[in-house]
């Protein structure tokens, strides 16, 4: 039998259903609340109350309508209400913002990597930290944030929290969150997340994947991994590797790859591919592949063939995906999103051709958050514990 | 908040809690299915001649015991309770048992299908209803069948039940499910599934994968199929199509499959491919497959050598569902259990070669239920009903 639940369990239970309702999908009204989340008026009222006597969330009153009558009090997350870090590092650059409750970024600061020098984790964290300071004093000097998200390309061990293996950075066994979080002030809880589960968590909760349960977040940078969801919850497999297929073995006689095997997906569809099919040789900087995704846009021919020679991999890895999971969407992210853009109906097609039994488009579809969406689901990680329990926010 | 349950809600759920487990783990004392349920021991003493009066329990005094004290009476599956049939359909062969309460097997049936001729929905559906009499009238000639489950080598739409493709059958959109409903009593109910998901289904609740959250079964016949277990629920994908692994394009230049397309990893590791390494050209028969596995059993050198053929391909594939899925265990079914028992340490260690950040044993292991895992799961399936509301047994 369900055990007895306390009176206070039962309210924080309520108060971080009310905020996580606020925090993904925007404003509303009380008796919006009331008809989600299926609690009575005078319930709502009350936690609405104090979660602005906590400061997180504010009741504004509409002015200048025209309707008769009193008007309905819209509950928004507070403007100067809490914030979370969101950290993305990837091998060519680290992006970090300061997210406020609601998804709003604050403020935001990119530091490109030298592709050339070994990427240490000392000399990320140093990068990092700096950046974080600088966000903060943008975006909210006056508070202090709720929490640090960092997504990285690679495993993250799911009981230590701890990288395993991350090829594209050279790291193996890595204990970044806990180097983090000697830089920052020791009540800021600092977490890590493989950055396709997090851009998931992030389409999930506020972009291209909300109200689907079975999806797959594509990711491909320089590596390629995806962020799997099943039945409504996040798949992260006995010790939270899963969603490494970047390493699935397309062609064991093909090229080595960073991982030690050979012809492993990301071989041949991460960013060094993209480039070399495109006939340049150099580093996947960022600028290289935005120069690469305006030239194909434009229609030069060498860009567009360059995309066109991912298309039958990428669609042996995302059929594959289909024959295992069956997952409604499939988003795809990073540079995979630019390929998309500009030969999705050949992709389409090719998916389609290689699934079986799929009587439905395969449901590709670009990330609702750009660029942004291991960042921002990096930055859902910051948000957390606050959205876990509402009433530790007073401790801030 | 969750919404206050009536008194006969709480009970008819808690009849299900304990028969369930009852049924999946055998007979047990009062005192451990309330320490193992967290409930009284007087809802259990009520809960327990509940269903004592529905039929569906016993409770047995040990005799003989050199114990002091009052002995602790058993609970145990009525041996005269409730069964379901299970009906397992393969190409090669239909299966069709009277299963008990419990799990014990009370008559079993086998009915070879001619691999020379095409297997029509009519011509199973009449074997089907032949082998459901004989195993009625042997197993249990006085009592009323709880439900029918049946396991199909194919796609089943988790909306309508209709089997979508079976490629080894030859079959396309077939409700077979109807036509096998208009063969048994109206009260019966009839259910199919995969036959991967279902063998998953039986060795999770009586076999290998027995308290394993994160799981695979990859059942090798004729064709391959895997069943999936994520966070302890079975993955269906939102079509019900999830596992469909057999048709993943392992080289899409390489020989055409059943399906349509090139290459498709079932051609590469199915029973038709073993027993072409081994030189026998012959049709899939349960016979030719048996011999050929006795023949390497006893160190037969073509034989081994084709379960040493298919490592590699198969090695690829345990490799793709390691890396998506990170299961923790990964039982080989079917054919492939044969395979394993032959070719085991060659297998353990490709599949190690080709997994990405694997840092332990792949967690291969042969199904605790043998030949029978798609069959015990097809009766789990016709046991559902029951298992989900035991009041319901009342009108059987």
């Amino acid at each position: 039998m369900t055990p007895v639940a306390r009176p206070d369990a039962i309210r924080s239970h309520n108060l971080a259903l009310v905020l996580s309702l606020l925090h993904s999908d925007g404003e509303m009204t009380r008796a919006e609340l009331t008809r989600r989340l299926g609690i009575s008026r005078s319930t709502v009222r009350a936690l609405v109350g104090a979660l602005g006597e906590l400061g997180l969330v504010e009741e504004l009153v509409p002015v200048g309508g025209a309707r008769v009558g009193r008007p309905s009090h819209t509950v928004v997350p507070h403007h100067g209400g809490p914030f979370a870090f969101g950290v993305d590092v990837d091998p060519s650059e680290i992006v970090v913002a300061a997210v406020g409750i609601g998804g709003e970024i604050l403020a935001k600061s990119a530091v490109a990597l030298d592709l050339h020098r070994s990427v240490t984790p000392e000399h990320v964290v140093d990068r990092v930290a700096g950046a974080l300071q600088r966000v903060w004093r943008e975006g909210r000097p006056d508070a202090a944030p709720c929490g640090v998200g960092v997504s990285v390309p690679g495993t993250v061990d799911s009981r230590t929290g701890v990288i395993g293996d991350a090829p594209n950075l050279g790291w193996r066994d890595v204990d970044l969150g806990r180097m983090l979080a000697e830089r920052v002030p020791d009540s800021v809880p600092v977490r890590l997340g493989n950055d396709a589960d997090l851009a998931l968590l992030a389409e999930h909760r506020r972009g291209a994947l909300r109200g689907c349960s079975d999806a797959v977040f594509l990711m491909g940078r320089q590596g390629v991994g995806a962020g799997l969801m099943a039945s409504g919850q996040p798949l992260h497999g006995h010790d939270g590797h899963a969603g490494e297929i970047g390493h699935n073995p397309l062609d064991p006689a093909g090229p080595p790859c960073h991982c030690g095997n050979r012809g492993c997906l990301e071989v041949y569809v991460g960013e060094p591919a993209l480039l070399a099919l495109a006939g340049d040789g150099g580093p996947p900087t960022r600028d290289a592949i935005a120069r690469l995704f305006a030239r194909a846009r434009s229609g030069d021919k060498h860009a567009v063939d360059a995309m066109l020679g991912v298309v039958d991999p990428l669609a042996r890895a995302i059929a594959g995906l289909h024959n295992t999971l069956n997952p409604e969407r499939v988003v795809l992210g990073g540079s995979l999103a630019g390929v998309f853009e500009v030969v999705a109906e050949q992709l389409v097609d090719a998916v389609a051709g290689y699934c079986f039994d799929l009587r439905r488009e395969p449901g590709l579809v670009a990330p609702a958050l750009g660029e942004d969406s291991a960042l921002m689901g990096a930055a859902e990680l910051g948000f957390a514990a606050l959205l876990a329990d509402p009433l530790s926010s007073a401790k801030l």
